[in-house]
């Protein structure tokens, strides 16, 4: 490698050497023995140790770009490097020499946007799912003519507005709201912020979804403001609400609780600790003409189910979306405890017959660790079930095959016995 | 003991020593050190190296019904034995004393018949699940006003005309079918053979699902005749299939086919390698009004993958449901390797930026390796893909949590690169 402080003017002419980029960007590079078979096979993450992290590499400000090389100094692609992160390099591109452009933000909103529209008949769905539509740390959330985006690593802060150029040409979108809480930003060396970037937004956003219309505060609610990862799930849960009275805890902005009333449910009890949350979900309520079926109880939810199981209330249908208690591998005991414990106080509320809906959006629980979790809070809750449902996040949050095995959203349907 | 040849009659009145069922059924006993646990839990089995196994219990024959008790001769339940299966002993009711007749089958038909009728708008579906509606070894398909039941285990063999009654009398089918070529009956000493037990059937039985009509020979197809297993991934690939050019390899009676013409696709090919299967395929693209746009192609599915990449056929969405490459714990190193085959010669068949719908229904195989065979063959095939859905079978296919590891189908859409 040259200095870059040299001033020996003809080094810049020469022809570079062999697998040097002809960008000029800088070159990282795997350790030797570093296994590079997975990157080539799509895997998009490189680890710390396995990378070359000498002075120069140590220098780069959180996202800059480079080339990534393999051990023989054969280009692999074009990556975001965070040295602060135990996940060093990100790839974007397998053209070391691709320009990161609204031109090529353009390609994978495109590509994305094909898929949604395949998939939705209105523009309400997540649009960017990160490293699985190709943009590693950012993920773009649609309600209409209004996009959230949330540049969750620092290549993304810096290539904003080259990315909110694209958005708004392919999308159409009017309006683009920043959001900027996510907890990755910290670790990029970036602000919480949250703005706007194009248009005006000035109220919750109404959102139809499952047959209910939901009210969305993009600009101040948790995340982007809704959850749509959970939109299968809660049209499964709708299927078994006719006639029902149902629980909704941990509701949010009454995702479930909505979407049971839609599919008929007699009467919805949405209990979450936000008042500002439940005040959306009584909005969506009124806006679906549900207002009359509909009820919130602000409150701890472990108190209000222990509260509910004193008064002997009993529910056909009873929901729990908790947020996520085992967001990390050492949380994962405790975590798996709290759903445990969910489970167990549920339970007693569910009527004879009824169902009992248990999620989880832990990244470090999986699916057999959470449901032997949820199995062993309804025997302790002195109930016994069949699983009739598993779900995932829907498919507007697609997952690489090399990542899936940190699918972090799970739902199981139980129906509990007579 | 007594010896049952006594002739010591005045010991038949004696009162029985505690744990002594008062039912004069034989008894079957953990093993001191066999774990009760899972079992007072709600595990319905027990493993042949957990029961003590004298020549009394040598001597029952397969199916015959006993108490179960752990080893401090604490009664657990009612179980059916098969002392020539790994799983001895099945339970059938917590209650030792329970008598299994026509009111014992109607408890749990009309508990099984009220999830589904919650679940479907019309009475089409698998009714009985086996272990996890509560009837071990017993699978009941309903068509209508037909059932077709699956005797698979010899304890429902032996109780047949007092779960037919039972069967008629809760869900008021007029026709039952017996359907004997379930692969566990040799285990359990019973014969192969599909006879009628109430009515007539003379014809295929239309069956409607996800807007198509299928037609189910429910006396002599395969299985009981049609798969409701699919049904949701069904519905998820129609949802990609609008205007689409569509390959449902493995097609059977048009699973996937017909749903995805229902879904908007302009054309679909059905392959499989039995004539008798893709005429009732192409009997249902009649009846659903289909036909023009359905095509069907008898062979070896290999044979025609292979054919059509050589042809240089394209599809927008591919879909594969073979049979159950590694139905069981040796043959998964050779399953994986099929399921690796398959997603490698259909992927070069999906079009730019297509679909790819890959399925198995092997117990060995679990979700993870299925998964990552599925991913390589993809690479290998040369394209690569994010997973836009992960299903399962639909929820009239219920699973005991305690079984739930051995949930057996898959289903995975790819979205392929462009």
């Amino acid at each position: 490698m040259t200095s870059p402080s040299s001033f020996d003017a003809p080094a810049q002419t020469e022809i570079p050497p062999a697998g040097a980029p002809l960008t000029g960007r800088p070159v990282v590079r795997l350790k030797p023995k570093a296994e590079a078979r997975a990157i080539r096979h799509g895997f998009p993450w490189v680890y710390a140790d396995e990378l070359v992290t000498d002075r120069r590499t140590q220098g780069l400000a959180p996202g800059a770009l480079a080339v990534l090389e393999d051990g023989d100094r054969r280009p692999l692609g074009l990556v975001t490097v965070n040295t602060r992160s135990k996940i060093i390099a990100r790839m974007l591109d397998r053209d070391p020499e691709a320009v990161i452009d609204a031109a090529w933000f353009a390609t994978r909103l495109s590509r994305a946007l094909a898929l949604r529209e395949r998939l939705f008949d209105a523009p309400f769905y997540r649009l960017i799912h990160a490293e699985a539509d190709g943009l590693p740390g950012i993920v773009i959330d649609r309600f209409g003519d209004t996009a959230v985006v949330q540049p969750n690593a620092a290549w993304a802060e810096a290539h904003l507005p080259a990315l909110v150029a694209a958005l708004v040409e392919i999308t159409g979108v009017a309006h683009v709201v920043k959001n900027g809480t996510g907890r990755a930003r910290g670790l990029e060396g970036l602000a919480e912020e949250t703005t706007l970037l194009a248009g005006a937004v000035s109220a919750p956003i109404a959102v139809p979804m499952n047959g209910a219309t939901y009210l969305a505060d993009v600009m101040g609610g948790q995340k982007t403001g809704l959850f749509y990862d959970q939109r299968p799930n809660h049209a499964f849960a709708a299927r078994l609400a006719k006639g029902a009275r149902v629980l909704d805890l941990f509701s949010h902005v009454g995702g479930f609780a909505l979407a049971a009333l839609a599919g008929g449910a007699a009467s919805a009890l949405s209990v979450d600790a936000s008042a500002a949350a439940l005040a959306l979900a009584g909005q969506g309520a009124e806006a679906s003409g549900f207002a009359p079926r509909f009820a919130t109880r602000q409150g701890d939810a472990f108190e209000v189910l222990e509260a509910l199981g004193a008064e002997g209330a009993r529910f056909d249908l009873v929901i729990c979306d908790p947020p996520a208690f085992a967001p990390a591998k050492p949380a994962l005991e405790a975590g798996l405890r709290a759903y445990e414990r969910v489970a167990r106080l549920a339970a007693p509320l569910v009527a004879p017959g009824g169902y009992l809906v248990l999620c989880s959006c832990s990244h470090a629980a999986d699916l057999s660790a959470f449901r032997n979790a949820c199995a062993r809070g309804i025997g302790r809750g002195g109930r016994r079930g069949q699983i009739i449902y598993t779900g995932f996040a829907g498919p507007d949050h697609p997952i690489l095959p090399q990542l899936a095995e940190s699918g972090y959203l799970k739902s199981l349907v139980f129906h509990l016995d007579g």
